[in-house]
C-alpha cells in the first residue's frame, strides 16, 4: 500500500493508500486528542488547511465518550465528521505518562483512569478491540514507552515483552479484522520500534519486528527527555533495518527544525500536539521566523502574521486583531492561531514533498533551517 | 433612512440603509462585546449564519484594546474584518451595571475600570468620542440605565439628566462627523429611551426625543429586573410615541418569545447575549424546541440537533458528537452551539420578515410562540 515515488538522499516521498483515500508522504498527521482538535478547529476547518490525516487518542476515547459509544455511533470518521484516514495510538504512551499508579503485567497493564481514577487493565488484546471500535484507519501497536534515562536491564525486558505484545497485536487485529460486526474490516496496523537509548536494542527490535510485515512502522519512545542529537543518532541507527516498503512514522515529533532532519533520516509520517500547543499560548511559525503574537510591537499592526501565507487566518485577519483577542481572554484567538499553525506544519510537509521529488532536499533543508532557527 | 416596506398590525418589516449596507428589518443583532462573537466564532463564521449586523460594546472596547487602537487600524470593521452594519452601545449600560464604585454628575460618570480599577471619566461627549474612534455604523447616546424597581422621584431626575446627555451627544456626534479625520463621517445616533416602569415618564421621554429628529430610536432600561408583562406594558405604553418613520430598538432583549412579543408592538431592531450564553452552557434553541444537549438520552444520537435547520453545525454534526465535545471539556462544542442558536435567532427574524410580508403575523407568533414554550 505503501509507493516510494522517489528518494533524494535518505528523503522518501510517497504515497500510502488507505480505504479512506491516499496520503502523500512526508505527511503531518493533525492531532484531534478526544476526536476535536483543541481551540475549536472544525474537521471542516481542517480540510481547509490541508490536514490529510487526522489523529485521535485510543486511551482519551476510551475513557470519554468510551469506545462502545463512538462505535454505536458508526465509528470515528463518522462521529467526528471527517472522510479521510484517521491513525489512533494504541493508548500506550498515555498508559505510561498520565495514569496513575500502574502494573506492568506480562498480559497487559493495570492502571487507574486520569478523569474519575476508576481501575482500568489494557493489553494488547484491549487495544486493538478498543481501536477496532473506533475503527481507524491506522491502528498503533500497544507498547510500553519506556522513560528515559532507561536502565539497559529494564529496557531490554520491556523490548523483548514489546515484541511478545506486538505479535498478540497483530493476532487480534486479524481476528477482529475478519468479523462481520467490525466497521472497518480493512484497519491497518503499525508496529512500534522501542529500545530506549540503547542502539543494539533498537536494531534488534527493529530487525524483529520488520519480519512481522505490518502495514508500518513507528519510532516510538522519542521526544520524551533525551536530547536531540540523541533522538537524531537513533533514528541514523535504527531506519536503516526499517523496511523499504513500509512507511515509518517518527511518533509525537516535533519542532519544523526536527521534521526536517527526520525527513532527511528517512521519515514519512509526523504528528505532534506542538503547533496547537504553541498556538494556544500565542507562539507562530512563519516562513519568516518565529514569533509571538503578544508583544507589544504587534497593538496597530494591520498586516497578517504572514502577507504570504494562505491560511485563513492570514487571508482574514491581522496581528493586531488577534493580539487583541487574546489579551481580551477570547477564545477566537486560540482557534486563528491553531489554524495558522497547523495550516504552516501541513504546507511544510508540502514543501518537502516538493523539495524531494525536485530532488533538492539538502538545499531545501539548509534554507529552512536557518529561517525556523530566527526569531520576529 | 428607514423604510417601512408593510405593515401587519403593530408588526413593521421595513428596510434600514447604512453606509455599510442594507439592514433588513426586524432584525436580531448579533452581540461581538469585545469584537468577537464569544465561542470562537468568526466573522467569517458570522456571514455563513446570516448575521446582518454585528454588536461590540463602547467601554469593554474603551478598556481594551483602547478606542485609539481600534482607530489606529482603521476603525472596529476594518479592525475585525467585518464589512456589514456594526452597532456600538454607549457604555452607558456596562458603567452602571460592571463598574465598581460610581458618581453620577450633571457632566457624566467617575467610576473604576472593572479590569484593572483605574478610574475612567465618561460623559455624552467621550461615549460620542470613543464611538466616533471605533467608527461603528449606529452609536448609542449616552444613557443612564436606572437600576428596578426605581423611586419616582429618581426616575424622573434622571429621565431629565439622559434627555439633556442625548442632547449633547447629537452635538458631538455632528461635530465629530464633521471633522476631516474621522473614519465614518455618515456615523448615526439612535437615542435611547428611560424612564423606569413609570407609563408617564416613558412616554414624557419619548415625546421630547422623538424631536431631536435621531436616526432611530432605542427602549432601554428594560430586561433588568422588570417581569414580562410589565416590560410589554411600556412597550404598549410608549411605542405609540415613537416616530414611525425611524428604527426602534430593544435593547438587550430577549427570548425568541420576547422577540416575537416584541414585533406584535412595533419593534424592529433587537440584541441579547442569551444565545451565545445559553450555547455556551449546552442550551439550545430549535423549531421544534428549547433542549439541553447535556441530556443523556442524546449519547448515541447521530442526528443533528435539528434535521431541518441548515446552520454550518446541524449540516456537518450529530448531537452524540455535540455532547461528547460538552463532556470532554472541548471549546469546540461551544462554537458549533453558538453558531446553531445565532442561526436560530436570525433566521426566526427572517421567518418573521416573511409572516408580516404576507399578513399572517398573528398565525405565525401563535404557532411559533406554542413551539418555542416547549421542551424537547
Amino acid at each position: 500500500m505503501f509507493k516510494l515515488i522517489k528518494q533524494d538522499g535518505n528523503a522518501r516521498r510517497g504515497t500510502f493508500e488507505t480505504v479512506h483515500g491516499t496520503v502523500q508522504t512526508p505527511v503531518f498527521m493533525n492531532v484531534g486528542t478526544l476526536a476535536a482538535i483543541k481551540g475549536a478547529v472544525s474537521t471542516m476547518d481542517l480540510k481547509e488547511i490541508g490536514c490529510q490525516v487526522e489523529l485521535s487518542n485510543t486511551y482519551h476515547l476510551h475513557v470519554r465518550p468510551g469506545d462502545d459509544i463512538v462505535n454505536q455511533c458508526g465509528g470515528l470518521h463518522k462521529f467526528m465528521n471527517w472522510d479521510r484516514p484517521i491513525l489512533t495510538d494504541s493508548g500506550g504512551f498515555q498508559v505510561f505518562s498520565l495514569a496513575g499508579l500502574r502494573k506492568i503485567k506480562e498480559e497487559g497493564v493495570y492502571f487507574n483512569s486520569h478523569v474519575d481514577g476508576r481501575k482500568i487493565f489494557m493489553g494488547p488484546e484491549e487495544s486493538m478491540q478498543i481501536q477496532s471500535n473506533l475503527a481507524s484507519t491506522i491502528a498503533m501497536a500497544f507498547d510500553e514507552c519506556v522513560a528515559l534515562p532507561a536502565e539497559y536491564k529494564y529496557a531490554k525486558d520491556s523490548h523483548e515483552r514489546t515484541i511478545r505484545w506486538l505479535k498478540r497485536c497483530k493476532a487480534e487485529m486479524k481476528r477482529l479484522n475478519s468479523l462481520e460486526d467490525t466497521i472497518n474490516k480493512n484497519q491497518m496496523l503499525f508496529g512500534i520500534n522501542q529500545g530506549a537509548t540503547f542502539d543494539e536494542l533498537r536494531i534488534e527490535n527493529m530487525k524483529q519486528i520488520a519480519e512481522l510485515d505490518l502495514d508500518g512502522y513507528a519510532v516510538g519512545g522519542l521526544a520524551v527527555g533525551e536530547t536531540t542529537e540523541e533522538m537524531y543518532h537513533i533514528l541514523d541507527v535504527v531506519l536503516p533495518f526499517a523496511p523499504k516498503d513500509k512507511p515509518r512514522y517518527l511518533m509525537g515529533v516535533g519542532t519544523p527544525q526536527n521534521i526536517l532532519e527526520a525527513v532527511d533520516r528517512g521519515i514519512d509520517f509526523f504528528d505532534c500536539v506542538m503547533p496547537s500547543r504553541n498556538a494556544r499560548h500565542c507562539n507562530i511559525y512563519t516562513e519568516k521566523g518565529y514569533m509571538s503574537l503578544k508583544n507589544e510591537k504587534f497593538k496597530t499592526d494591520m498586516d497578517p502574521i504572514d502577507p504570504d501565507c494562505q491560511c485563513p487566518t492570514c487571508r482574514n485577519y491581522s496581528k493586531a486583531y488577534i493580539r487583541h483577542l487574546f489579551k481580551a481572554n477570547e477564545m477566537l484567538a486560540m482557534r486563528l492561531c491553531v489554524i495558522h499553525n497547523l495550516y504552516f506544519y501541513n504546507k511544510l510537509t508540502e514543501n518537502i514533498r516538493k523539495a524531494i521529488e525536485e530532488g533538492k532536499y539538502k538545499e531545501f533543508k539548509k534554507e529552512k533551517l536557518e529561517i525556523y532557527n530566527s526569531r520576529i
